[in-house]
């Protein structure tokens, strides 16, 4: 097992990466030394397929137990269930020492979080991600919410967990549209920050689809790393912090305008990467085959990079609507090469508009 | 205008307190250099009364201003109220940089606070507090709630203010009943800080009931400071800031069976503090002269001191749910004279009954 430190002062926290680690689970949290009420959210699949073992493994350190489920989708991650939430969080009698356990990805990881955040004004919060997303995104940084009709994650905090546990075994049972789609934001990483991990991607395919142990605990655990440090300098997102929205501007308002149904989350954001890559080509800012570079690894990886159907105007409009505007200011954050990143504001509207067009399928 | 500082580091912010500064309001958040946008969230009766003055002040100031207004008592601190909220920030296009100011009492601060804290993981909130109780008590303390049908304030966060602006004038026009109320929680300080603050409540009850400017602004400024104090050592309330409820373990219990609709506040805190004295007699730590003292200011300020019609199982089960119990434990802060507190675990449940019987009216 290998373990990284999220070093953010007194909020620091541990993350444990490797293979068929779920067993633990418990002892790691008794190492915490938390109240004695856990209360797991997950949801039905994730329950069925680890829920148990989890369970079990909690109980078993000495832990009174309750299990919350939510709907399966983005579309759960809502006030609503965040209100069914606290019922079953006053239900189980959770106290300021409970610890609340998500069991899940993205969705479970960020409303079990905002609950955590808000209940009682904070409880403990621990984290087991089960997809790719959620192994190298969600569970670092801190960022917990739920969804709004007109935005996503217009609701949430800063909050950090007391612990995150990473099983890449877990991520065999992920369906292969899932696991493609959460790479988008390990690679991304690399675009980002690290041409050379940006390189294993291109020259390790075939390990990484495969699931190789070895390649995905270095994935994850080099992925993690590098959004600690971004977000270690920077926890509340001020400034260099957003460069780990690449790709999610543009992601962003597609997913708002086809109302979260139409893409997962990754293949959204790879849409928005190389919707990025151009725009910052189209500045002069970026070579050719930086973006080549980029478009082949989406493709490679079995991603979209061109959509159907969609409304410029309707994206344009989304777009002045994201949480990332800043008095009425869009910022695009855009690579000058692989692994060198700037945030650029006021681009041309029709700029943006020829980049759409471009990636009109 | 006196002005207090409250140390929380990069979270420190200014409270202003005075006699007719609302027309000063807008040059105050110019000052903070904050974004454009501005959504006041307030009342229909405190709109009506100052609403057209802070509105003019902050246009004046060259912000641009929306206006959300909520229903009227404890009731409206709800999921259902936070959720019109969000859609009224999203409607007035709020973005990061925008500012939630709350105008009104304890209610409206709590949830605009609440809003402000989740809406885009966080906004800049500035507190007008218009009623005694939210000048000397929500507005310090970056706590922050909505309340829940099993408790009051147990879906909330802790989230500070940029600035908090108190003019006593706006006090003249409050319900002699909430005047009251309010006072509790500045006598309170007294009670657990600083016996002599105490004594200027014994000595100045005119002055104070008839809110005397110099008498209102030191009593709000000195409670202020002390809570500001116990407050900078403790600002997530792991410790000694919970000294600060003194007299709301019962209090609270007894709004929660009476469903916030019996008593105002600081109704129930005063009949809390009572409670607290005469628990702290009997477990021979508190002389009868300083409970004396207690119930007699408490008469004295017109507040009540006893209950009819509640059933001591449904208090004490409502005590085992408050969010303060901690693993099952339910504690009390106690005096031990007035000026000097102590907290403590456990008290015999027959104890907490004997108290209870007495104060039954």
């Amino acid at each position: 097992m290998e373990q990284l430190r999220v070093d953010l002062g007194e909020r620091s926290y541990d993350i444990k990466i490797g293979y068929d680690i779920l067993a633990n689970v418990g002892e790691y949290l008794k190492e915490l030394k938390l109240g004695s009420k856990v209360l797991i959210i997950t949801n039905e699949l994730v329950d069925s397929l680890y829920g148990r073992e989890v369970e079990q493994a909690i109980k078993d350190a000495g832990f009174g137990v309750s299990i919350a489920k939510i709907g399966d989708g983005e579309k759960y991650k809502s006030l609503d269930t965040a209100r069914e939430l606290y019922d079953q969080a006053v239900e189980a009698n959770l106290d300021r020492s409970s610890t609340i356990v998500a069991l899940g990805g993205g969705v479970v990881g960020d409303i079990a979080g905002f609950i955590a955040s808000t209940y009682m004004r904070g409880v403990n919060f621990v984290q087991i991600p089960t997809t790719v997303l959620s192994q190298v995104d969600s569970s670092v940084g801190g960022k917990v919410a739920v969804n709004h009709p007109q935005g996503k994650n217009l609701i949430g905090a800063f909050y950090q967990p007391k612990l995150v546990v990473a099983d890449v075994k877990v991520l065999k049972t992920l369906e292969e549209r899932q696991l493609k789609a959460g790479l988008v934001e390990v690679i991304k990483h690399g675009m980002i920050w690290d041409e050379e991990f940006f390189r294993f991607f291109e020259d390790n395919r075939e390990d990484i689809l495969n699931l190789k142990p070895e390649a995905m605990i270095y994935a994850v655990k080099r992925s993690c790393e590098i959004k600690a440090e971004v977000v270690a300098q920077d926890e509340r997102e001020m400034g260099v912090r957003a460069i780990l929205n690449y790709g999610h501007t543009i992601g962003h308002a597609l997913e708002a305008i086809t109302h979260y149904q139409r893409y997962v989350h990754g293949e959204a954001v790879a849409i928005g990467i190389l919707a990025a890559a151009k725009l910052a080509n189209k500045l002069g800012m970026l070579d050719l085959a930086d973006v080549t570079r980029q478009e082949n690894i989406l493709k490679d990886f079995g991603l979209p990079v061109s959509f159907t159907e969609l409304d410029n105007d309707d994206i344009l409009k989304s777009l002045a609507k994201d949480k990332k505007v800043q008095d009425g200011v869009i910022r695009f954050v855009l690579l000058e090469e692989i692994g060198r990143v700037v945030i650029k504001s006021d681009l041309p509207h029709n700029i943006i508009r020829e980049v759409l067009e471009e990636l009109r399928g």
